[in-house]
């Protein structure tokens, strides 16, 4: 019935068509309740004949909220799923988005995909307002395209040189506290597990924890998790060498070494200290009861969403540093297996 | 410097202000590579002086994609961070959408926020072009106001009475399967354990699993999970009767239950059985494994959005059933205590 055409249909066709004045359609798409219902009906039968609808890029000029932070996360759908990461960081973006109005646009690309495309997309359609960048890698393209469409962006985690503003939980002093701990317990070899590498933050820890090491007289080695090995946890464990201690970068991964490494002859803690970088409700599911490092996740998401309203704003914004990454001492730490032979 | 205006900015007048075609400015703003980047760079300035951006509605009624599914879940971010079943919801969304070229607006509200406002919200702005429904209370205001707003929406989950099209996972035999486990392994009375009490789904479940049970008969008794107890599991344990087996709506209560169990004197499976409604990657980080339903969460997501897609394009769509739960025997089902006594 309605005819294809180039020229823009105005709400006041629309109120023409329903009889109505234009305020009545505007009621009505904005949900507001002030319209009978069969009024509403004969609008939005008119706005459905002329294939009219609001206009969001309008309101958004006007500064009637509207707005949306896209977020991209490129990973496949088992380590997406498997990351309790993710689901504090979506918790803890939506409650400050919540508070401005803003939603939170998300999809899962998978790590070969044209994510870039993905970006201009949602930047050229006006999808998005904002982008907020994660697993950020060393010179990742996303950076130089972000900057390129003059889109509001933040990235999380690590901080990158250039332009494109961070929000990094601070954990300057983290190794340094993990490595005070397993000294501590008399282990003098510890090898820190990374399960992505090639991410911006897995570099810039592994810097860190050598240095943390290394003023502390403790032998330092970094092995990475082989999720596709037949057995993963005997994989790891048969490539420790002499270390007693690991500092894994997952806490699922710590979580499925200690539950299955009795299977495969090693007892955590006695014969293996082990500490997760990142805590979660996973910690304490597991026994033993995983050593971890509380990490400020919610908070560093509220974080990111300041500055990124700062930036859509049009205000400057300096990159952040969010505090408080804290060792939580549970069960899966215990004296290095040589102290504990020479007590009594 | 951009003077304010109530008439509606063209791109012809952002053309004409960068000295290009209307068609140089279209294809900044989607993206496309061919315009030099001096030339990008003098677009963008044009329209940043002339508040304008392309127009998301006009693509959308041309048909050229820009659609979002919204997607509002009301829960803690406590409860929706703890199970894994939203993860792979929205890992198992964000696919199909993504080759539809939609994007998936989510946000969290606690369950006593005014949820509806927010629908009636992103409808009235256009945000969003289609809603899924999750977590459906019985009489939910939810199905009432998408009808409302004539908005197209599915359910995921248990039917409701109402013109809302659900997308449900079949699980008719399901109880069937786990009574006639649990009773081949001498069980006599089983306990189902619920951890949202007042959802549409608990409801349907509660009467199938007595259903089942009556047929083989099986004592069958509801429990729910009280996760504000001093200590919830002990909690539980503690108002078992008579029970040797027991089927628990989550994953993560069910895993929290079987490590904690011992700890406060019962065995599992050895004095309990304990099967999980809902399999993930939890279930196999614990010991003992859990006998669980493995779930089509990707499948009934994927049908839902081909539903919606349906559904926008003006077309009918019936109700769904994606039937594939079947039950993973592993670790924490075991012979009834009694039975194991009477054995030789």
């Amino acid at each position: 019935m309605s005819e294809p055409s180039t020229k823009r249909v105005t709400i006041a066709a629309v109120a023409r068509r329903a009889g109505v004045s234009p305020s009545a359609v505007s009621h009505v798409f904005n949900g507001r309740p002030n319209v009978s219902e069969a009024t509403a009906a004969r609008i939005r039968a008119a706005a459905d004949e002329l294939n009219w609808r609001p206009n969001l890029a309008s309101r958004k000029v006007s500064g009637g909220g509207g707005r949306s932070l896209g977020l991209v996360i490129a990973r496949s759908r088992g380590t997406f799923g498997r990351d309790p990461f993710f689901m504090r960081l979506l918790a803890g973006l939506t409650e400050p988005l919540a508070e401005l109005g803003w939603s939170l646009s998300l999809t899962l690309v998978r790590p070969d995909e044209d994510e870039e495309q993905l970006y201009r997309q949602w930047w050229g359609e006006q999808r998005v307002d904002a982008f907020l960048l994660v697993d950020v890698r060393d010179d990742d393209p996303r950076l130089a395209l972000v900057e390129q469409l003059g889109a509001p962006a933040a990235l999380l985690g690590a901080p990158v040189p250039g332009p494109v503003a961070s929000v990094t939980v601070g954990d300057g002093t983290a190794f340094a506290e993990a490595v005070e701990h397993l000294a501590g317990l008399g282990h003098r070899s510890v090898t820190r597990v990374t399960d992505a590498p090639g991410l911006a933050h897995t570099r810039a820890r592994d810097e860190r924890f050598r240095e943390a090491a290394l003023t502390r007289g403790v032998r330092a080695e970094v092995a990475a998790w082989d999720k596709a090995a037949d057995d993963p946890v005997a994989d790891l464990l048969g490539r420790l060498g002499e270390s007693t201690a690991i500092i894994v970068d997952s806490e699922t991964v710590a979580a499925e070494i200690v539950a299955h490494a009795p299977e495969v002859g090693v007892r955590v803690p006695d014969q293996l200290s082990v500490i997760a970088w990142e805590d979660s409700w996973v910690s304490t599911i597991v026994r033993p009861r995983l050593t971890a490092f509380d990490a400020p996740v919610e908070e560093s998401a509220r974080a990111a969403v300041a500055l990124l309203e700062r930036l859509v704003r049009g205000e400057d914004a300096a990159p952040q540093t969010v505090s408080g990454r804290r060792l939580l001492v549970r069960e899966s730490t215990a004296p290095a297996p040589n102290n504990r032979e020479e007590s009594p």
